[in-house]
């Protein structure tokens, strides 16, 4: 099989972080994207007019043609946007939704053919990102939208996976772990550098240096600092300075505790 | 004043990762390294090797007209180490060590000039540090003293910082919160996967784009995902996920407390 990628029509239901990078990238390897909805119309105009679209803002007007339909809307709306779109589309209509957290069977009610276009990165409007080196995990019951989904995939960036439903789960809890909890331990250096009149410029190139590791290197070979050395005394002389913070106290006692128990 | 740098005697104790590239640095801005002590005397052999120093294995051979003399060992050590060198060098002679955890006081029974030189970065031995991007973060309490250390920090890297004992102790903790701790989320993440036969490489380019964020942005501005969304239904699938990690679970529940709290 080989894609008629420019034949195609793509239609991307909301014009959030994902669904604008997704618009945009398809645009770029020339997928045309034919529709735009967003709930709001202005939004889905500006999206719209970049990549040469139709931007709507009325469900009922999608196409009922679309060869795929990308729902990139937010976790709780999947299923709602599904059951809307069972009305309009086509019963043969091939959706996809791009969340870590959801589970593709949420199409099964209302649809014979659908999948999964999970794109692992966190995405800012403002910064364009590197599709060449973001994990895009696709899945799909069916094996002929599978190779199609793949084409698109491949696409859309060199690194496809295949992960389904369960696989998935545990990616988007360990995409917790290492993404927003990682950036809560950030804020919290940064609350008790604040207290200080410390600059938190002074911490960033650790930052940097703390993930690049890992890029090379097994987490569990480069952990280091008191906690893992048992090093009594910096951990108390460390408790003793963020007494004052109740919690931010109980977590690092927490995590200490944590980190000596993995590594005992 | 300005620095006769070629003049220097600089005396370097301990060829551990901070010692080791403290000295290789020295010696590439053109200050002489004279010696390069360590226990194993094979570790000195080869540290002073590359930088042309002497390598000693013996505290008592230390020079005692050096200029300046580098604690560069374990928190652990230091009080001892400088104890030893009471006896050895001069009452004059200038000493500072490289720990962020150690107050200066620990020179003061021994010595009248004493600093700090801590260079904030999490050093591997196999990786060259980037020096104009490392916060070099020094002090002393004499001002003559401080100026020459101000010399010879910015020969080392153009990010100098003023940072007393009280600030450098919330600085070390902020650290162990953004290093040591961060990369304990970075294994539980890949604890998480590795039990499922997931690759870590798939969260690799999620955890770089995490920490790159913060360049140019507020942690607190930068925080997402179920927790600070109060995504109850994701919460919970999470938490069932990973309901026989007794302690996983227990951390995932607490972090997701307090960026509610945090947030809230």
């Amino acid at each position: 099989m080989t894609l008629m990628k420019t034949e195609l029509k793509v239609v991307i239901i909301g014009a959030g972080r994902v669904g604008f990078h997704l618009a945009k990238r398809l645009f770029e390897v020339g997928i045309p994207v034919s529709q735009i909805f967003s709930r709001q119309q202005i939004k889905a105009n500006k999206l719209a007019n970049l990549i040469q679209a139709e931007p709507i803002s009325d469900l009922s007007k999608v196409s009922k043609d679309a060869d795929l339909c990308i729902l990139a809307v937010s976790d709780d709306a999947i299923t709602e946007v599904a059951k809307k779109l069972s009305k309009i589309l086509k019963k043969d209509s091939f959706l996809v939704h791009t969340s870590g957290a959801t589970s593709s069977a949420v199409f099964e009610e209302h649809f014979k053919r659908y999948g999964i276009l999970y794109p692992l990165q966190s995405f800012s409007i403002e910064k364009k990102p590197d599709f060449s080196n973001i994990p895009i995990c696709i899945d799909s019951q069916n094996p002929l939208d599978l190779a199609f989904l793949t084409e698109i995939a491949n696409e859309i960036g060199p690194k496809v996976y295949y992960i389904d439903d369960s696989q998935r789960q545990f990616l988007h809890v360990s995409a917790v772990f290492v993404n927003n909890f990682v950036n809560h331990l950030y804020f919290l250096g940064k609350e008790i550098l604040d207290e200080e009149e410390i600059s938190m410029e002074l911490l960033k190139p650790l930052i940097i240096e703390t993930a690049n590791k890992i890029i090379d290197n097994d987490p569990k070979a480069m952990q280091t600092g008191p906690a893992i050395r048992g090093d009594t005394t910096t951990i108390n002389a460390h408790l003793e300075l963020i007494k004052n913070k109740a919690e931010i106290h109980k977590l690092y006692q927490y995590i200490t505790k944590s980190i000596q128990k993995h590594h005992s």
